[in-house]
């Protein structure tokens, strides 16, 4: 009924003009199948997710690994007819995952403390929803829980969930604090949970968990608008040490609850529609932490302001960029795009600077925001290079956090994918480096020591111990006998050497140069001339004979087959063109992949690739190929590059809680969005190069930290007129297919001219 | 052999003269039965207490409590034959347990990871050690380790441990981090450790357990004398989720090791003969508390130097009383009960002052220096008291740390049992209260605001919710049908209702004088004059019918049978004296106590009461009668407190292994012997009093903080000479039976003329 509804809303682009960008944020996008995003309410980067979570899967079922829990990386499924309860930590996007921290849940009735099940949930304290009772919009969520009557409304400043829940006329309302839900409940994942009832209003406490992150402590305070009646809690735990704690009752008022597995209960007197507000401030380093957050971010009890300075924060950064579009879908995708870009790297620290280390210790970031939840595999692509034109500063302090990472560091080493304090060591690479050299080459050193920064990225690439680098130092490639994955690994080490020889060769640093520029050809040590596939090459130095180039298992690619992981030599398109036979050849090998017939099942089995971000063989749904679709720039066809770059953004981003083609992966599927929608690309960030393709806007104004202004125009723009005829920069017809980074900065006008014909 | 050879040593006082008081110690009395002192190496109210420990016992054997377990309170048991390793950790005296963090064991040979057992310790990491290898002194630990043939030798500052190894030549030399051994291991107590190699001689980490403590962890940092040449661990969890660490070998020079089970090993290269020393810092903050501990009290590498600076700190403090004794075994016996009751309470603070409060977050003590281990329902009765005339700043210091649990608790409760940031809540009663008035009353009132402190006493004296307390505010007692162990509690409850009181008047607070005065009187309402004896009541108001005055198990009492228990009114003797039926009744009723024939196995089935600690049904080893022996006093026979306190100490401490009568808890016990060796007791402390008994020693002389010097000296003293004829204060007869703590504090001397023959 309300899909019907939307529609007379969606012929009226005139009158959409007029709203302002946070309008057009539908948090739900990507909530459906494997997007893996979150409709909750946070601000830019903030440190809380308030979120409803659908499902609280746990690990194993029967002493086996449940596939679900894969589904539930953001803690909520689009099709899913039941809410558990609104956590206050979530990934965006991510295809690991773990947080969900602090489920509260506010229920009637008789007092029950499990959660029940998604076909039963009138068994627990969960309750059926429906999605024509729910609004997700940035920095605001609402949801009637149909089951207790009760309307919960979310809001959040950067460090503090604040719940609103109208109650029906009820004597028995309950708000759960469920210490035992959590995303990705791997076995004992809960290290140990602490609850102080501070007073009448006032609960503090902390989570521990071991799960991907393996030694990660968050603390809250929480404080409710009406004294609590009664509280209590129930530990599950099947073994507990009481000693003379025998002496209380600890079921019922009593103040302080410790253990592995717990679930407590406060209880309120309510009226028929009354409002018990909830605020929920967390700190990575103590309840003191959580308390200042509190004081100083809500300090008071207006729900509607809080929601009202939260989506004004994204309105502001959102208006950054000015679209003008060719329909409103396309307004909702760009915006939400934005919008899920400035979700992740997240704020880990205190207001007052304090922020917990790797080292488990607490640190005081100085005149910079510390952040976590970086996952570098996946962002250094187009996250951060995206930064580094709209969020320069941001960035900045991503480097600063990154260098603070190392300095903390046992192994000396940049993050890997930076956690809540840990290193989670997931995925393969060590794209901080890229990440560093890009902001080094394109200028953007505020607040760190680009040099400090150099040495650290020339460590991180030297540490032996890492995941196949020894090999890969002595003999030029990791030997897939000696560890698996291993040509995934040599050319992404490949990669990201060249990009610290990039940032050397800016800070002069000639030995770090040398050294590096001749690491980054190892790509060549995996290249299979016979074949014209990268190919897994054993240490004896032959390739493995046993070679699958479709599948995506045991080839030595990971989270890819040979196709895709084949053209991943970003830092030398040309050459790498010229080794796989040639222009011509390679356009032909280009075109296969986009148009190759698969099976339907074909990549059933690989548990982050599906159907729905597949074209051809051609896998966007991950990241391996994000620059191929512009590698047609380096050949006699970039108009090839205009039509996919097109096609893709037509078929993997709709306006839809199904519409991301694949794991929005903290934003580096909605970047891609983005960089593609603007017309340019960063195909080898570390380069101040962007590969120009085909905008998909008709014009958007980009401003800029520096002040300067950015315009891209796309003149005759068209659902059809894909092609770009010639394209002016500054008035001037640009001769390349390239923009520098400088172009940007400058501020300027880029005019692309469509057509619906190929210029061939 | 070697127990023949010290002989010839006994019969030889003069020479012993010229001995520093240091030398008198022998930490290794105790160690036997049910002492549950522990021989290893500590300075004065040290934080660490590094020591072996001879026997890892699990709490549960087969699914059911281990009774063996009691044994090993302080991780040593004297008779046995293998020294499992060295942990830095200890209680002393106490009868419950915890701690023994942080187990270091070398070992040659092939690496075992597993400790092995007593009878087969070849097949693990311990060692056979004999007595005659050993030698336990202040401050100083020295034992062969046959089974690796290596000598420990260990000491220690006040947060640093100091290990030296002497290896044979041996190429395999290893030294074990246990991370999983620990005292009193309750099934998962371990909740989390993690340990940092951050280079080639320094280890960093901690250890957080869930036991008698519910929440606690304890920060390191380790330092070897040479590099390590290889390390590695295990991690015995059965469900590790690896996530990406799976790219790691982490069992092998992998520097970050983090679960609930695990065990490290790290290897060095050694020369015949070669020491290897290890500093071991312990923090309650941080590991970073720990570096800076380690680098403030033990910066270099000089054994020797450290352990003078010990035994050095030792001499001081014990030379604040000089005694000429009777025979080198009351010297030894004197020294070692001073030195017993200067273990407890420890430091808890790092160098700076920084500390972890009771609600987990990090504190600094400003101005006074943050104790913990206050096993309060013990040290109340004698061992504060002993410092208020001995250790005043530190009593003061000592009140201050129990008010910042106080201010801390979420209770607002001053601490029952004070723990490493915790509250147990062992035993009953609120006995704070009783430390804290004892010490306003006596006008120790430094650095503390006395007025603050009262008002602490009250709080907790009101707390409805614990422990029977709301009972025993609307009713006048605790009732045994709603509360057990309930006349014990209204009791203690009417003493520290009193001393409250005492501590009002002192200040002036006539409004809380009048509350708590009126409340001393409880003792009153569990008074059963048909019987004679302190009786269970019920809520009803009626007795209990059932009720056997001679057993220790559900009769009302704790630790304590009716006999010994219905004398707990040191508030008020002669009033309960009256109320027993008078002096004569009451004298021939304490005779029976002293007197009467129990069978040999009538206490057995209690944990904490042991025939050594028994004279006929007076139970020393257990604290509730321990102000018995001086309620003659009050009777016409005071030459019966005479008699009995010189018999007690006779038959209660001996200069052995096995030469306490009873768990020495934090120095109470050694607390009686000071004081009764001395010549007076505080029988009810909040009282400004001491009752006189009969001194033990010859002469002995206090050095006091305030610059005076109280002497004791007694004229005709000889080991049958027991009796009092007259007593002298600073020349002039006392006619009274008492002395006050001004007659102490003012400088003096006191004289008793010693009889065989009772002046009766």
């Amino acid at each position: 009924m309300r899909r019907c509804f939307l529609i007379p809303l969606l012929i009226l682009p005139p009158l959409l003009r007029a709203q302002q960008p946070v309008q057009y944020v539908r948090p739900i996008i990507g909530t459906q199948k494997m997007g893996h995003t979150y409709p909750g309410a946070t601000v830019p980067f903030g440190m809380v997710q308030l979120s409803p979570d659908t499902d609280t899967i746990p690990y194993e079922m029967n002493g086996k690994y449940n596939p679900d829990v894969y589904k539930y990386c953001a803690g909520y499924q689009y099709t899913d007819k039941t809410i558990v309860g609104f956590s206050h930590t979530h990934f965006s996007g991510t295809g690991h995952s773990d947080l969900g921290d602090f489920l509260l849940m506010p229920t009637t009735g008789p007092l029950q403390l499990n959660p029940g099940t998604a076909d039963k949930p009138e068994n627990g304290y969960r309750s059926r929803f429906s999605h024509e009772n729910e609004t997700a919009e940035a920095a605001y969520y609402k949801v009637k829980l149909d089951d207790h009557n009760i309307l919960a409304e979310l809001t959040a400043t950067n460090r503090v969930g604040f719940h609103q829940y109208t109650f029906p006329q009820q004597s028995e309302a309950h708000v759960i604090l469920d210490l035992m839900a959590g995303i990705y409940n791997y076995g004992s994942k809960n290290v140990w949970t602490f609850v102080r009832v501070e007073n009448d209003t006032l609960i503090t406490g902390y989570r521990q968990t071991s799960g991907w992150a393996r030694t990660r402590t968050l603390y809250f305070a929480m404080t409710f608008s009406k004294p609590i009646k009664k509280y209590g809690h129930q530990n599950y735990d099947t073994s507990v040490y009481k000693g003379f704690y025998r002496k209380f009752d600890q079921a019922v008022n009593f103040p302080e609850m410790a253990g592995r597995r717990i679930r407590a209960w406060f209880d309120f007197d309510t009226r028929a529609g009354e409002k018990l507000q909830v605020k929920f401030a967390l700190s990575p380093v103590s309840t003191a932490g959580a308390l200042k957050n509190l004081a100083a971010e809500a300090p008071g009890w207006d729900f509607d302001a809080v929601k009202k300075q939260g989506q004004e924060a994204w309105n502001k950064e959102l208006s950054k960029v000015q679209v003008k579009a060719l329909s409103n879908d396309d307004l909702v995708n760009f915006y939400t795009a934005l919008y899920h870009t400035y979700l992740s790297p997240t704020t880990y620290m205190d207001v007052d600077g304090s922020y917990r280390g790797l080292d488990q210790l607490t640190h005081q970031a100085a005149g910079f925001t510390n952040y976590t939840t970086f996952s570098l595999w996946d962002t250094y692509r187009a996250l951060h290079p995206l930064f580094n034109v709209l969020q320069p500063k941001r960035n900045a302090d991503m480097v600063r956090s990154m260098l603070e990472h190392y300095n903390q560091s046992v192994h000396k080493m940049l993050p890997v994918w930076s956690h809540h304090a840990n290193e989670n060591w997931c995925m393969i690479g060590y794209h901080s480096v890229s990440v560093i050299a890009d902001a080094i080459v394109k200028g953007n050193i505020q607040g760190y020591d680009a040099m400090q920064a150099l040495e650290a990225c020339a460590a991180t690439a030297r540490y032996k111990k890492y995941d196949g680098l020894e090999y890969y130092m002595e003999q030029g490639y990791v030997p897939e006998d000696k560890n698996s994955y291993a040509v995934s690994k040599t050319l992404e080490y490949a990669y990201d050497d060249w990009a610290i020889a990039q940032a050397a060769q800016k800070l002069g640093r000639t030995d770090l140069y040398n050294e590096f520029i001749k690491r980054s050809l190892n790509y060549r040590n995996v290249f299979d001339a016979a074949t014209g596939f990268m190919r897994p090459r054993l240490a004896n130095g032959t390739f493995r004979k046993e070679f699958d180039v479709l599948s995506t298992h045991g080839q030595g690619f990971i989270e890819g087959n040979a196709w895709n992981y084949s053209l991943y030599v970003p830092q030398y398109p040309a050459e790498m063109i010229a080794m796989m036979g040639g222009k011509k050849q390679f356009t032909r090998h280009l075109d296969s992949l986009f148009t190759m017939h698969l099976p339907d099942a074909f990549f059933a089995e690989t548990e982050d690739i599906t159907r729905d971000g597949i074209i051809g063989n051609y896998v966007h749904g991950n990241e391996p190929a994000h620059h191929v679709a512009y590698l047609y720039n380096w050949t006699d066809a970039p108009w090839k590059t205009q039509e996919r770059v097109r096609m893709i953004l037509q078929k993997m981003y709709k306006p839809t809680s199904d519409g991301l083609g694949g794991n929005d992966d903290c934003g580096q599927m909605s970047a891609w969005y983005l960089f593609s929608t603007l017309g340019f690309y960063p195909v080898a960030p570390g380069s101040t190069a962007y590969a120009l393709g085909s905008p998909a806007i008709r014009t958007a104004t980009l401003q800029l930290e520096n002040g300067n202004t950015f315009t891209v125009e796309a003149v005759n723009q068209g659902v059809e007129n894909v092609y770009v005829k010639k394209v002016e920069l500054n008035g001037k017809p640009l001769q390349q297919r390239f923009i520098s980074h400088s172009d940007i900065m400058n501020g300027g006008k880029l005019v692309f001219y469509m057509d619906r014909k190929a210029v061939k």
